[in-house]
């Protein structure tokens, strides 16, 4: 045992950081630890501040990441009784599009006492939705001057991304963008903290800040969105790019402070909670489809070759693993769904039966909904509580519930959730199919495959594909160990390490063919609300929020 | 006020019998009660017997009628405080089409040893459904014959309906049918125990049994259903007539006893629940639509000429007042749909809260639902929980809610079922006025008006109606009283006895212009929904059932 090493993972997430101690030779985890951030997410005040934020914004204090390496990762190292001697580098994962502006040595703005008290000189979390106008002007700007690059993110870019975020300091805070000699995903700023070295990791470029084919949008473009926009690149950004996996220096004397490692050794860059989880499911290959499970669904899949699928949240060279196309798709409503409907729609002497059974209600619901066959219930739903992001990319869609009977029983209902969630990932994996990117099976990460045995089931028969279940619940921070490993030399690549580190468990829920003849009627039926609903057939859901918003009197 | 008559309105309803007392003066309601029937509603088995019935059968004893005679019209009596030999008429009404065989004397075959296992012997209630396959047969038949009679009734006969369980009687019983001189509904029934003469009243023989222009269908039509059906109106039913508030006969000595009444009082003609609640509204013209609200809403309105409206329950001269032509539709879920709603879709913090408060989960979500303003919840239903019947006649349309967002609440949906069952009550409304049929003004009766003040509203908003409420909690047993007070010869016709014995409240229900407005639009979203899941251009609810059906194994 003497011999063993190790690395460590260290999973950024929206509310704490989580270090987790894995071991090199075979993925075994062997201790972990959580740090929840001091100033959590930040949406009503900036700390020490009376000044209500505006609505739609969040965001982080950067000084809450360097605690995480402080506490979390020291803590997991105890926990696993290891020797720190024998870590031998650190990696991590963080929540994207995560930003902020920094001064030319990393010193975030915020820490400055002039912009102490400017909300826009600190982290903006990737749940900031504030920056919608500068993201309706870039996907226009981007339609009027034919650029080539949106089709590679569904033809619409997010208000959560890179140069909405960008484009927003300088509309509001221009003295802050003016200032800002760096503006930085976190997840490269943390590495930067740890390595002493600035790198910018394919995935965030790629994914999203637009970098394609070798570069990022040209000066004209940026320009055309505002003048003092034009040399954004140049003049805030780092223009290279680092491959995932890749190393990012040693670790610094402060850093080994921090941590308690030892300095120097290896730092890997940067990657993102979700790409991340891939190999970790041991999935290094080309058509098989990573759905990061929880309150919404990410779809990752590889391909060999380029191509455009609608609707898809974007496609980038070495995205997931250095030399493969990484596509990535998602439903932004999936665990939320089922959350909303467990909390506000389901009566007490369900509450009380679970209760009765030692159950939670989840659990309980679930296990009533079992019982039927497929189509029993009469109902259908169409997934779109939170709006759809693949393939319809439209946040003002709704949700629907068809079929109620004065019979209808609140496990018909979530049934029929679970189904509707299940439809709207066959839709996106026959999109990716109809436009070149073949799916063969699939494998689920997250928090949701664990707890619920029927949504897996009803998946493999809605899609009639093999579905699968990573071997750990800590995917991203097993990933990002993984990608240490890399970079500190033990693997010659992510795929050897992800051979050796990942895995998935045993089970495999294969489709039911006598379930996949009823679901391939009731996806019909789906396909045709979604249609009608979704592709502008009829656009009362739309309108609905439309009177909804003037009775609210907001725009 | 020794010179006050009295005359007595019996309410047969699905579960008990209600007796009132009323001021032939003035309307003034001076003693009730109540005999809920000793066998209720058969659903299961026979009384005395083992056998399970087959499903959507109910049944009732005719002895149970003769019961609420004995008890609740003597204490009515004794509650009222009046002596009875000032009471000077008695009337009934009745669910309806509830049917029963009887020998040539009125006596139910089910009295007969004989006959007494045979389900088929015994009272078929509105509301057995198992006749179905007879309806479909009497409805292709009369298509396929080109029946005109068929458009008096939106082009479809219920199941419910007089000759659709009269031939189930000859399908499945031959020997009940060739043993009954009479097929009789129960209100003529009730009437004949009385006052001894036979009567047939033109509401039920009107709406139940096909009787219009003069006659009922013809014998080559009934031949077509069945050779041994050819000659049911020659020999198993009354051909004649007779009017709302006709002098039935005098009460006999045996039905004096029975009561405690005075023998050679006036017996009214019989009447139906719904009928007779609109002159007790004191709704005697055209153009004022009463409505009775309760787990669904009968719609009645009246008209100087002949319209045939499509997907109306009905339409028969003098069915609701004499020289008029009387026009019903109908919503087949409305206080079902909300009781739906508040047993199985409201969380228990609603529960609590309602509790908290002393009040009825109903009346919570209510005064929750009512601090909104139109639109603000940004959904929107189509109210076919339990199918539709007016205007488009298909119990296989279902319920649908569409517009739901995660931040969406159980008083949302509540107030979103409200105003679907009032965008029904307003399509219907302008299917009649579109066929001829003007509608001025709106009428509430039945249960749910007086406990709901926001549906008042809304209903008034939405179809642009003033909407009143009858005075009386006892609608259906007051209008009896007046029709009794007519045949009793207190008044020369029902509109001078409405004039004075029945009533509206005082508080009218106004539309609100600026809620109007809103509602008009999303009046024009459900029309389309309804359109295009109700006339053909998307069957998926008839798919869904399809499904469901196969998956349960029923057909």
């Amino acid at each position: 045992m003497g011999n063993e090493k190790y690395t460590i993972g260290v999973d950024f997430g929206t509310e704490s950081g989580r270090a987790v101690v894995v071991r090199v030779s075979d993925g075994q985890e062997l201790g972990s630890a959580v740090h929840p951030y001091g100033d959590s997410v930040i949406d009503e005040r900036l700390p020490g501040s009376n000044k209500p934020l505006p609505p739609e914004w969040a965001l982080q204090n950067p000084d809450d990441y360097i605690a995480v390496f402080k506490n979390a990762v020291p803590a997991a190292v105890r926990a696993s009784g290891i020797d720190p001697a024998d870590v031998i580098g650190i990696g991590v994962d963080f929540t994207a599009c995560t930003m902020m502006p920094t001064l030319a040595d990393g010193t975030p703005l915020m820490r400055l006492p002039e912009f102490r008290d400017n909300p826009h000189a600190w982290v903006k979390l990737w749940k900031h939705h504030a920056a919608q106008p500068e993201a309706d002007q870039i996907n226009a700007t981007a339609r009027a001057m034919g650029e080539g690059w949106l089709a590679r993110y569904g033809g619409k870019i997010s208000s959560e991304w890179f140069f909405s975020k960008a484009l927003q300091i300088l509309d509001e805070a221009p003295e802050v963008y003016r200032a800002a000699d760096r503006l930085i995903e976190a997840a490269d700023w943390v590495i930067w903290q740890l390595s002493g070295n600035e790198t910018r990791n394919t995935c965030t470029a790629g994914y999203k800040a637009i970098y394609q084919d070798g570069s990022f949008p040209g000066r004209e473009y940026f320009a055309a969105l505002h003048p003092a926009l034009a040399d954004v690149v140049d003049t805030k950004m780092k223009r290279e790019l680092d491959p995932l996996g890749g190393l990012a220096g040693g670790l610094t004397e402060e850093a080994a402070g921090w941590t308690g490692l030892q300095p120097g050794i290896a730092v890997a860059v940067a990657n993102v909670d979700a790409h991340v989880t891939v190999p970790a499911a041991q999935v290094v290959e080309p058509g098989r489809m990573v759905m990061i499970m929880g309150t919404s669904t990410c779809h990752m899949v590889m391909g060999d070759s380029l191509h455009e699928v609608p609707g898809m949240c974007g496609v980038v060279d070495g995205g997931i693993i250095p030399g493969l196309y990484g596509y990535e798709a998602g439903q932004s409503g999936v665990g939320d769904i089922f959350a909303w409907f467990v909390d506000n729609a389901v009566p007490p002497e369900y509450h009380a039966a679970a209760q009765a059974k030692g159950m939670d209600l989840h659990a309980y619901l679930e296990a009533e909904a079992a019982q039927q066959k497929p189509g029993e219930h009469g109902l259908l739903a169409l997934d779109w509580w939170n709006g759809n992001r693949s393939v319809l990319v439209d946040v003002d869609l709704s949700g629907l519930l068809i079929g109620a009977t004065l019979a209808t029983r609140a496990p018909d209902i979530y049934r029929a959730l679970i189904e509707s969630t299940a439809y709207g990932t066959r839709l996106i994996i026959e999109t990716f199919e109809q436009h070149g990117v073949p799916i063969k099976d699939l494998v689920a990460a997250g928090g949701l495959p664990e707890k619920n045995r029927l949504m897996m089931q009803i998946y493999a028969d809605v899609t009639g594909r093999n579905f699968s279940v990573i071997r750990s619940n800590q995917g991203p921070a097993v990933g990002s160990a993984m990608h240490a490993a890399v970079a500190a030399g033990a693997y010659p690549d992510i795929q050897a390490a992800a051979e050796k580190m990942g895995g998935l468990r045993d089970e495999v829920y294969r489709p039911i063919p006598e379930n996949q003849a009823v679901y391939d009627r009731l996806y019909t039926e789906y396909v045709t609300l979604h249609d009608y609903f979704g592709r502008g057939e009829n656009d009362v859901m739309k309108r609905l929020r439309a009177i909804r918003n003037e009775a609210r009197g907001v725009e």
